[in-house]
């Protein structure tokens, strides 16, 4: 990609991270709220420099489908909350054991177990409180989008899978068992985000198919690549510990398909993504941009 | 009371708590469901056989204001789940340590303590989708309820409640204090659960004031008599550790006010629950027999 080019989609992005991030500042109780601890401990975690990957998703699948801009920065910004809260919950000593998360001490590490595992709790409820708020969107697409949301990160979705990756840790497995644990862990809750701005649309079911078609693949090309990065980055750059998977034999892709062939597969699923859009034209760029950056990114 | 009488209110409770866990049983996925182990968790905690308090509150509400029977059911069991959640966490060796609930050992002694944080993170949001999930009501009338439940359940609500509940152990209280956590780590709830019957039944604002009323003063009834039942209750009895709140220094209210003035305050607040519904005459009847169960209970 041409540089110039390059930097202005960058440029995009990031003013996209800081709306998210405004939003984000709006609807979490302050610091000095009661009980402060865990109002302190949940700002800590969600303002700990992330991607905003699942808001930008929700937002700009929204704009294609023509969502209002105010109430789809609302839900977008509950997305990012319950991203926190489970990567707050996986961090735990009694599931992945992390100190560092995006360069920074984990949460437990900074506030303790106990306040940990209850702000995490307060992420997720906020979330559906902020979710189910009265708003211009008509009732019946927020009640769809809440149901369709808790769908996705519930046992059978992104907390199931975390339950089968944790117990595959230390043992070997087979592609259709990491196919599954990636599929509901990471994919879930990616596929959810980018339905999330179209029932916001109130998209016809065709559009909703091919956004749901996009995250899917998405989600399953996104895991790869962190799998990949893991093998690949660097300390300095993920800002947290790599190379931890192969020590804990957690089951990766580049483990059971090798690195090139991982990368191949993450390829082709970008290009499945993309492809699920092709009818949009140039009104779907920035997914696709999304879709590129995802798989070629370096952090 | 005639005893006669007594052992027909508790034939009504009875077969209330039935239909509660049979909507308890159809709403939760089977052992069997892929991961077995969160939903075996899942189940083993929801049937540990609790008292269905939340759920039959928000049945005889919405009777009493004209809910519609099905819909109803399924609230209520969205109820028992998030009690069951917040039972689990609080229970993990991070937060009150306990062994034993119920008379049965704790989800994390049994399962271990990852799957009992995502058994209970499962729990919550499987609350959620169902409460979420489209049916009868009007949907305006779902959301406000999601809504509604959120908040009493959140940070505001009972997280807070348990966050300074945990700061507060082991240290002097005053009374504004005491209040302040039982209020919201039991009372939010239970005033949420009688709340979201009226909000099922689409219930004017007087009426909705009416019954916040009435569980904003049984919340804090059903707390003080939940801290006298640690102090007079036997192990036996209570199939839990019990003096457990003095060892621990937690804050209740025979330790700031004494056994018999704890009474008194119980049965005034109980008192006054009940004075809020008397616009209904007989018709709240069942709601008056819950508030004078909770403040005689012996277990």
């Amino acid at each position: 990609m041409n540089p110039a080019v390059s930097a202005k989609i960058d440029d995009y992005f990031e003013t996209q991270r800081e709306r998210v991030d405004r939003e984000l500042d709006q609807v979490l109780p302050g610091e000095d709220t009661d009980p402060a601890s865990v109002h302190r401990a949940m700002r800590y975690s969600v303002f700990a420099a992330g991607k905003r990957l699942r808001p930008i998703l929700c937002l700009e699948s929204g704009n294609l489908l023509g969502a209002e801009e105010r109430p789809l920065l609302r839900i977008a910004a509950a997305l990012e909350l319950i991203h926190t809260y489970s990567l707050i919950h996986d961090d735990l000593p009694a599931m992945d054991n992390d100190d560092f998360r995006r360069g920074k001490p984990t949460s437990h590490r900074v506030f303790g177990e106990a306040v940990a595992i209850l702000a995490g709790d307060g992420l997720l409820t906020l979330a559906f409180e902020i979710i189910a708020a009265p708003g211009p969107i008509p009732a019946e697409r927020q009640l769809r989008l809440t149901n369709d949301l808790a769908q996705a990160v519930g046992t059978r979705g992104m907390v199931g899978g975390q339950v089968v990756d944790l117990e595959t840790t230390g043992s070997s497995t087979d592609p259709a068992r990491l196919e599954f644990i990636h599929a509901r862990k990471t994919g879930a809750f990616i596929r959810a985000s980018v339905r999330a701005g179209a029932l916001a649309a109130g998209s016809s079911e065709s559009d909703l198919g091919r956004v749901s078609c996009y995250g899917e693949k998405m989600g399953l090309a996104f895991q790869i690549a962190d799998d990949l990065l893991d093998v690949l980055g660097s300390r300095e750059r993920m800002g947290k510990a790599v190379h931890k998977d192969g020590a804990h034999r957690k089951p990766t892709y580049p483990a059971l398909y090798g690195i090139e062939e991982s990368q191949r597969i993450a390829r082709r699923l970008a290009n499945q993504a993309c492809e699920a859009l092709t009818c949009y034209g140039g009104r779907a760029d920035r997914l696709v941009q999304i879709a590129d950056f995802l798989i070629t990114r370096q952090f």
